[in-house]
């Protein structure tokens, strides 16, 4: 029903992810880690980057170099942890031009080589953090075992050191509260459900982050299929919990949408909750069709009007007051250049 | 602050009403009334009409030759009682093509003479009713004792027969929570304060009739100049309670309207009271200049939209759901064309 299908199954899954953990096996792991061997951890991603003549397709970000809301950018677009921010001394991200590629550097491993794309695309996102992994393990000594394979600070990342995941947007499941039977199917095949920024963050806007718990005792490509598996599932299950809602009430359905629609075109003041609430909103009705707005501009959009992303748009720093007024603006602005012609694509594509 | 002043007071005062009890000497009053009384009655105000060369500007409503819808209509748009269209064998009303004046016969007394105006004009609004009072007593005995004045079915309106009254908004005074202060205010000058469609019925959409509680012992030009007065002063309280609310919290004040506005335009269920709720929200954004949308048009879809009205737009009956449809979407259309360029509008008058 998507109008404009920017990624594959991006009705449902926002983004892909693929990470590998890796630790150079002459450098002390980040427990007994001295100044030096950070350091050194630093300039030998960078050299390995140069020795391949990548570095015009990559940007290094110390974290000490950077401003508190710079950092916390880096989070809203999920290029890097929050973990990796709280080492604001030695750590640091490599991060491709194109933002598809992040590499951390002194994280909770040595190395953390992440590929993203948009939509399910996860084969895809494995063979950029591969490719990153090949560049970056080239003449360095890597932690890895015959029998545990690659060593990684915590044992549940041993093994491949692989974390496959997937962001996905479940406004209709959540609805028709079936997200318990889902985080427990997920489960039983070995993969969990986190919120919007990982561990122990809160589901807003109906988004949740499905990601396999070990990385030991199943290769990547089972991994990476399986994911790729569960997400096809869940999408069917969530365009289901979607046409159910539809067809039990289309009217009531539209108007619960729309009203969402009218808040974003004309609030004044608007928190990160509702906005997030109301988003998801318009993130779904764009999905079934009820508006006629390209889901890439709209996950977009939502990743703009994060606290830190939002209060790089103004020159001074901005009390929660000012965040709310700045973000209804900006969003009066960019939803109403987004969204055209509601009334007249309802009426063609839904009634 | 109202850049289209379509009437007096018209940001606060809605309309106002003059209304003139009058009875026949030689028929019966309602109590004792038979069938060919109240034929003649009918036709003797008719034939007074027709004697001043007056019948090409009124026109005549027999309650019984009207569906309920058709009644209804006339309740919604002030222009007869709930206690008129209850008469469904005898009521009529003789209405004038521009709505100013109508007369209700046979409700509670032969003749209910009403002169109606937009915005505070409760002297012209009276002269229009007792223009249509001399031509309609001319030449017939109406019932007038020089100790009790105008003889009524109930003694309230016995004396002058004349009750003046006026619709007022008052959102900010509501919010506030003064209006029990001002009914009280309004009761010791012998004034009652009620509901939108008259004793017993709510204040929906923060809208009140104030009118004088008895027609005995003050003169005529007496009860409209002190009705003037207060409505001046209760005008004067809103604009103040709403200059208090805006200085309070423009952005907060500002939010809460444009999120009716936005809700109006987008929403594709809406019930009656919710309706009456959010158009109060428009009507004092209006008022205060934070819409562009000229305060009469306004007014006028308020009335549009209650039930029989709305159902008159339907070619068959409509159900309560149905009801809620087509009022959203006759909403979207008449307050999408009514209200234009209000960021320009507000950056410029109110920031």
């Amino acid at each position: 029903m998507n109008k404009y299908p920017t990624a594959p199954e991006s009705d449902v899954v926002v983004s892909c992810r693929v990470r590998l953990a890796r630790n150079y096996s002459d450098i002390p792991f980040a427990a007994k880690m001295e100044d030096a061997h950070a350091k050194e951890t630093v300039s030998r991603a960078v050299k390995s980057i140069q020795n391949a003549n990548m570095l015009s397709m990559y940007r290094l970000f110390p974290m000490n170099e950077m401003s508190e809301t710079e950092r916390k950018i880096l989070v809203e677009k999920h290029l890097v942890s929050l973990d990796l921010i709280s080492n604001k001394v030695h750590g640091a991200a490599i991060i491709s031009t194109g933002e598809t590629v992040s590499i951390m550097v002194n994280e909770e491993d040595h190395l953390r080589i992440q590929g993203f794309l948009p939509g399910l695309q996860l084969e895809k996102a494995a063979q950029l953090a591969f490719h990153a992994d090949d560049v970056l393990s080239k003449n360095a000594p890597i932690a890895f075992d015959s029998k545990w394979g690659y060593l990684t600070a915590c044992p549940t990342n041993a093994g491949t050191g692989l974390r496959a995941s997937a962001l996905v947007h479940l406004p209709a499941i959540t609805i028709m509260k079936k997200m318990g039977a889902v985080i427990q199917a997920f489960g039983k095949i070995g993969f969990t459900v986190r919120g919007l920024y990982g561990e122990g963050t809160e589901a807003e806007g109906n988004l949740y982050q499905l990601s396999n718990q070990t990385a030991m005792g199943r290769s990547e490509e089972d991994v990476i299929r399986s994911l790729i598996d569960a997400c096809e599932q869940v999408a069917e299950q969530e365009r289901e919990a979607r046409k159910n809602l539809i067809e039990h009430d289309q009217d009531a359905f539209i108007d619960k949408m729309m009203r969402s629609v009218g808040i974003l075109l004309n609030a004044r003041l608007l928190d990160e909750k509702e906005f997030m609430r109301l988003m998801s909103d318009v993130r779904l009705a764009a999905g079934v069709g009820i508006i006629n707005a390209p889901i890439s501009a709209i996950d977009e959009l939502i990743t703009k009007m994060q606290p830190a992303s939002l209060s790089s748009l103004a020159e001074a720093p901005l009390n929660a007051r000012d965040l709310m007024l700045l973000r209804a603006s900006e969003v009066r602005l960019s939803l109403s250049t987004l969204i055209k012609d509601n009334d007249t694509f309802i009426s063609e594509e839904i009634k």
